[in-house]
């Protein structure tokens, strides 16, 4: 995250530690850098960690999260820690945490061509893949297959497919449950739906999800946050669990759900009884 | 609804029944031809009789509304019985319910001038008020006044502040309660809170609220469906339970929760038990 | 609340109070008791308050709380503040709060009776009304009509019919909404149902609702968390705003939303943006 | 279940099949008469079908539900399928679903003994342990630990620990999401709490879950619905995913979705949309 000013003076002492110590460095901003690298260090909050993590994931390349926002589910380390953790990582003394990513398709129709051709494009997404209104006031009619079979019709402001990591981020929001990063599943958690059936529902990592928008308007697709596509009704999305886990530093036990509580403010006090 | 074909042929019967009849018709577009009106005509769905309620408020004109949509919570009656209607009306034999509308005021700042100039900029709504993201992947940070006093900053996609009449569209949606269209109260709702304290709040409808934009993405506000304004941070909304009512003619005795019966199946057959 | 010991000490100091100023002081344990009183103490948490309340309600007694307990939505005093508080009583410095309380019927069958035979008895609640399964692992079925019109047959652990003072007790804990104080309403709210709609209603204060047991475990019906009976599926329960409010001393600007947000931890640290 | 007459018949109808194909038929009512049968069947609801599962887990036995209640989530065939069903099974036409149960062990001390003295008692459910509150009026405070560390104090009606299979039972019901039956997995939903956290926890099959009584009332234990202890505040519940899974027929391509949509009545026409 090269805008944050501790992010730069940090990079600077990762160098020169390196040099020190006889390790190469190299500023990584194409997943192709990443072949045989050691390791990444994402100096930044979660955003910069879904980044990096996105960029290392096909060499299959662990990432360590040194955070510089506030406290994140995803970064492992603050800043003065950095010095400690180079040389534990270089020491072996870590763990290497696997992380289920999400393996999206988009099959979509290039413009000026006809209604029979379509090109399918792929993103990778390690909190979630969301299908949403494109404009406020809309809502967006969505057909939901899941292991090939139709399972409803939703109207809602959206629909968010989220992996366990992904579970305390946006999915939170809409009312999903905190699913362990461990697990390997799919959250399918509707935004604001226009309807009785408002539940989430937990998948098995093998059942896959395909999403078709009906007649009305087009949906936007969101990818870990960042616009990828406006989804027509004759397009489809397709999301499945992954291959490939992304590679998470572990150096101690910050559990995520010590994270939770601390982000949410999860005392005991803060919790206070209602009743006498 | 002139893009309605049905729409246009039940205004070609009220012309004949009328002329017949000795009432004069009008095509009202706007509040100022309202003024000494009996009874306006709503000729489409629920979008249709809110914007007929919004031409009437100022001059108090009842709202009979002609459902040509899905069933309605708003319309009252079907067009083949339009004819009996108009006797029924025109011989007093009618109710008229009064549902509660918010009067909104947004104070903006005109483009191009220095920070303290603003300009107020009233409009009315039946079902509700929304401030809310303007693009995916953002959420708002939202400064939220009760009765004059500041009462919570918020992290959510948006806000929603509803009548009863409104209870049972957007805000139901974002899980707000169902609220009886007789009572007079506010309801707000938050729509996917980033945040543990996610319940509606039901205000009376002396307590106004008063919402800002904190630091960061701006806010779309929208009423009753239609865009009204982006909300910049040194602008604000304040919302209250307006002193003009809305009128609607009430010919029978289809009750607001037979309609939210029907709308959502909710059958004791559709129900099932879960348990054996 | 005569076991705790602060409570007597207060008893104490109240009593020597009292007779230095010159006015009779009286230990009240029947409503009976309450007429032509100009004021009730309840020394005690929010449970001693609710009993207070319900003594005085038929005379129109004002109540004090001062608060032995953890904080309290219904106390406003704390001990060391009493002396200052009865002065300000006494120079009429103060603030009636009135609160609406829930008028109940019991229609029940008395033992050894045919089943034509039923008795009524009456009870007031300042928070709710509870009917709810009397065992674990069962559900009970309950028909509910509202404003004399079947509503809907609910399967569940029970069902809250609460006031707005009591939609932050037992009715939040079942996802219920949060009413201000003032407003006249009954929030219905069902506990655990077995069923898709599980939301709240907010019914205008007029509009009674009865519930009867259909088929199967028996329900016991608890008032302001007092188990009153258990209902057969021949008896009844009715529930209606009452026309005598609870009459509550506010010496200061304590606002329940203040309150709220003290139990809750509701304060912006608490509440942790979840992205970064 | 030998009170229902349609279960009677069905059991003279399989003797007559089994005598006639040279099958030996056998009424269990002991886990240990399993040993070494081909498939145990139960004729009955999800009910019967929760006992014979639990009777076939030590000896891994494959049950064949054949339904006699209402639409059932864990039986398989209706009534006059049996027959086919039968022939199908013995020709191997049938598959064999795995679904995860859970290992929930109670650590009590007998009664008269002094506190220090604790003996284990072991149970399986297929659907959910349930911890809570024995009484109406009451809430428990439940000391909850996760994988050996201690997470948060409850206060709540209680709480569910469920299998995905128990996900549409007890956990729909207090909001919990709907796990897909293959994953393994454990999910934990506050009932009524009373606090803001009231958002249900998915967790990996191997984190195992500890719950204590804190002071205040004692808290029933409940079995796949059957009652088997009070826990006192000296005594411990731990409950994890158990090493036996429980044996399903599955003979067509009734999908537990399916069942699902057919329980709620989630057809599209009844999930009407809300605006226009």
């Amino acid at each position: 995250h090269p805008e944050r000013k501790g992010a730069i003076e940090a990079s600077e002492f990762v160098e020169a530690w390196c040099e020190k110590a006889g390790y190469e460095v190299l500023r990584v901003t194409k997943a192709s850098q990443c072949q045989g690298l050691s390791l990444v260090l994402s100096l930044g909050g979660d955003g910069t960690m879904l980044r990096a993590i996105d960029l290392c994931l096909v060499y299959q390349v662990p990432v360590l999260g040194v955070n510089f926002g506030h406290l994140g589910y995803l970064t492992e380390i603050e800043p003065p820690e950095l010095g400690k953790a180079l040389e534990n990582f270089f020491a072996g003394e870590y763990e290497l945490e696997e992380r289920m990513t999400l393996d999206i398709e988009i099959s979509r129709q290039p413009r000026g061509t006809s209604e029979s051709v379509h090109e399918a494009e792929r993103f990778v997404a390690l909190n979630e893949l969301v299908v949403e209104k494109s404009h406020s006031g809309n809502v967006v009619k969505l057909n939901v297959s899941i292991a090939d079979t139709h399972f409803l019709d939703y109207e809602a402001d959206g629909l968010i497919i989220a992996t366990p990591t992904g579970s305390t981020a946006y999915s939170f929001s809409a009312r999903g449950p905190v699913v362990s990063p461990t697990l390997r599943a799919m959250i399918m958690t509707p935004i604001s739906p226009h309807m009785l059936f408002d539940r989430a529902l937990v998948l098995d990592s093998n059942e896959a999800v395909e999403i078709r928008v009906l007649q009305g308007p087009h949906a936007t697709i969101m990818v870990d946050g960042i616009n990828r596509h406006v989804l027509a009704p004759n397009e489809s999305v397709k999301v499945r669990s992954s291959l490939l886990n992304a590679l998470v530093i572990k150096l101690g036990k910050r559990d995520f759900r010590v994270i939770l509580k601390s982000k949410f403010g999860l005392t005991e006090k803060s919790m206070g009884s209602i009743l006498d």
